[in-house]
């Protein structure tokens, strides 16, 4: 069988999952090389406390750990939210082939919202790109998040009027 | 004694020379906050084999360490070369207030050569930005470090073609 766009991308998604299950925003991301993962990633930053550990970042860190190269030549990257400008930045620094993401991200998006890091010409590598793989249920897992985390503030905001 | 921008610039330096030491291109970074550097960091791409790891990204992971937090408040990074986009990204991510950087590069600065992430009023940050600091000994740190490397690469292509 072979393994489809979507196949990936759910995998990515199973990583943003991860991260909801431990109250960080959903975001998540797989390395393939060959048809086969080889770097996965879920958002950590709250966790870790690392500004840099985005989904995006950890997997291809990831990558580049299993090809002993930081040159991930022939790899795709799935990722379940349009990367910003630092994840773009690496996506280009690593010399990943092609990039798949799901949701764009209006606030933050530098492939195809905001800037268009990765076909810039200027740059001394591009990247082919396809959105929109996915991207409701990327979007779904967001909003669920950001709602139920909402919630919570409201909750601690009026509990704490009240015992003050 | 008030340390000064020089002084600071000139521990970047010295993070530089660290890295030309290994034969990795000599880009160094140092993180101050409240007068003290808490994160340094050269460029150690070709050792580690990881995409990410530049100067500045390896300085802020060290910071982000050191105050437990990914939120470099009030923290001024200084870098002998200007970052490239994924840099620039983290330098966004993590709420950098001030960066202060040596010479510009032609090939990949988005601080004020390709980009202007830095003072992109559509993200949620902004950086200050001062260029040009100690210029002149990061480029010609870097200078020296190219034509040592065409020169090695140059003797042993000679003597690949005298045994052939």
């Amino acid at each position: 069988m072979e393994k489809t766009d979507e196949y990936f991308m759910r995998q990515a998604l199973l990583e943003a999952h991860k991260a909801a299950l431990i109250g960080e925003v959903p975001i998540g991301a797989v390395v393939v090389h060959n048809g086969e993962i080889i770097g996965r990633g879920h958002n950590l930053r709250e966790h870790s406390q690392q500004a840099a550990d985005h989904a995006e970042m950890l997997a291809i860190m990831e990558a580049n750990q299993v090809l002993h190269s930081w040159r991930l030549v022939d790899c795709d990257l799935y990722v379940t939210l349009e990367p910003c400008v630092m994840c773009s930045g690496a996506i280009i620094n690593s010399r990943i082939e092609n990039l798949i993401f799901g949701a764009k991200d209006p606030k933050a998006g530098a492939v195809t919202t905001l800037y268009r890091v990765l076909d810039d010409d200027r740059l001394n590598h591009q990247v082919n790109v396809k959105a929109g793989i996915l991207a409701d249920e990327s979007a779904q897992m967001l909003k669920t998040f950001f709602k139920a985390a909402r919630k919570r503030n409201k909750k601690r905001r009026l509990s704490r009027s009240v015992s003050s």
